[in-house]
């Protein structure tokens, strides 16, 4: 079981049905009216609903942040691959993808879920070890995102390799790169590998991609971080594709 | 007097000589072959450097992020909007700026100096409450650029208008404007204002600008935060300055 903490959460949790809903737990004196919503969707979904006292909330989150509301649920499924593909042959438009290897940490791990919903990304592939951060570290910044983006787990690049075949374009971004991203073509079926601060991305990667584009930056010591990095390229994207 | 602490913020502290450093504490026992510039550059500069027990460094830093070392030093110094322009006169291109509102917490600002660095602004512009963020919660993030990146604080709007007077566009970043990032103009002298997530821009400062702006994105539920939002707009701002 996993604990969801907060109010915006806990509802898109409900509204994305994915994960087994055993129980949503509200504090004593929290405002209602603020959750007539969350309320009416437990209801039709039967989700039972408690009122606890708020130091018995407080006990059980991690934080203070939970604004008196918490569920208790099965863990977010994770889809493997062919899952994937069965999540692609559904969408009407060439797939964006974003894979990301090497995030230091749960909360640009979910900024950055929450950029690819807004950004138009269809999933997001992660390594497998990504999946030991804390779930409400990253669903916190994530704002509802961690809910609903499709999140696959991928032990090695035989996905990738497997999507490649299918005709999705493996776009590395690195620093230093001859392309940038605005030459580059992205709206065709694309997977946009972003890797951490520390070691980019991975060997395995960067061996079997099909491309790679930069970001045009000042340079010097200056840099972007992972999260903001992945928000230019996935939103140059997103502009192609609309235009 | 503050704390700067790890390698990184005391290195840019150091290189961008813009606060009296009283001096520099490296713990007993660190990688003294990591901090060979570093304290090549104090020692050309006349900062004392003293060991010191890890558990004294401990006490005295916000967490245990510093790695070893911490440097005491006057406070950063906020430019005033006379010292701005005296800044903008010596630069030989159209000033890039970036106005801050409502930023809610000190750990997206740094990410977001950090970003304005990387992506040619010239100064930021915080409204005064801003600065009761905690120094070293902002620097961390901002790898090195809160230290270098003229930071610019005012209190009313009569700073922005002063620049009005003398061509710069202020052009307000709002969710649902007409006009998107890309149909905009942003190579000439511009201003982009960017408000928090919870009330967005302040009414002082949407009622002075000259146009407004969005980023597209899916809309429904998902939404880009301050920090991801004010990226994808410098960034934008960059290329077309490039191009």
């Amino acid at each position: 079981m996993e604990t969801l903490e907060g109010r915006q959460s806990v509802f898109a949790a409900l509204q994305a049905r994915r994960r087994r809903m055993q129980m949503i737990l509200v504090a004593h004196g929290s405002h209602l009216e603020k959750l007539e919503e969350l309320l009416a969707l437990a209801a039709e979904l039967g989700v039972p609903v408690k009122q606890v006292d708020r130091a018995e909330l407080d006990a059980m989150a991690h934080g203070s942040s939970h604004g008196g509301v918490l569920a208790i649920a099965t863990p977010l499924p994770r889809l493997n691959g062919d899952q994937l593909l069965e999540v692609l042959s559904k969408i009407d438009q060439p797939p964006l993808l974003l894979l990301l290897e090497g995030v230091d940490d749960a909360r640009n791990l979910g900024f950055t879920l929450r950029s690819a919903e807004a950004l138009g990304v269809h999933a997001v592939l992660i390594k497998k070890h990504l999946w030991d951060f804390d779930a409400v570290e990253v669903a916190r910044p994530a704002s509802g995102a961690y809910e609903r983006l499709p999140l696959v787990q991928i032990e090695t690049v035989e996905p990738l390799i497997q999507l490649q075949r299918r005709g999705v374009n493996l776009i590395g971004c690195i620093a230093g790169a001859r392309q940038t991203l605005y030459e580059s073509d992205l709206a065709v079926s694309t997977i946009l590998a972003i890797g951490g601060e520390k070691r980019g991305l991975s060997g395995a990667v960067r061996d079997i991609c099909d491309r790679f584009i930069t970001i045009p930056t000042c340079g010097g010591p200056s840099s972007l971080s992972l999260s903001h990095a992945a928000a230019i390229v996935m939103s140059e994207a997103f502009r192609q594709r609309k235009s």
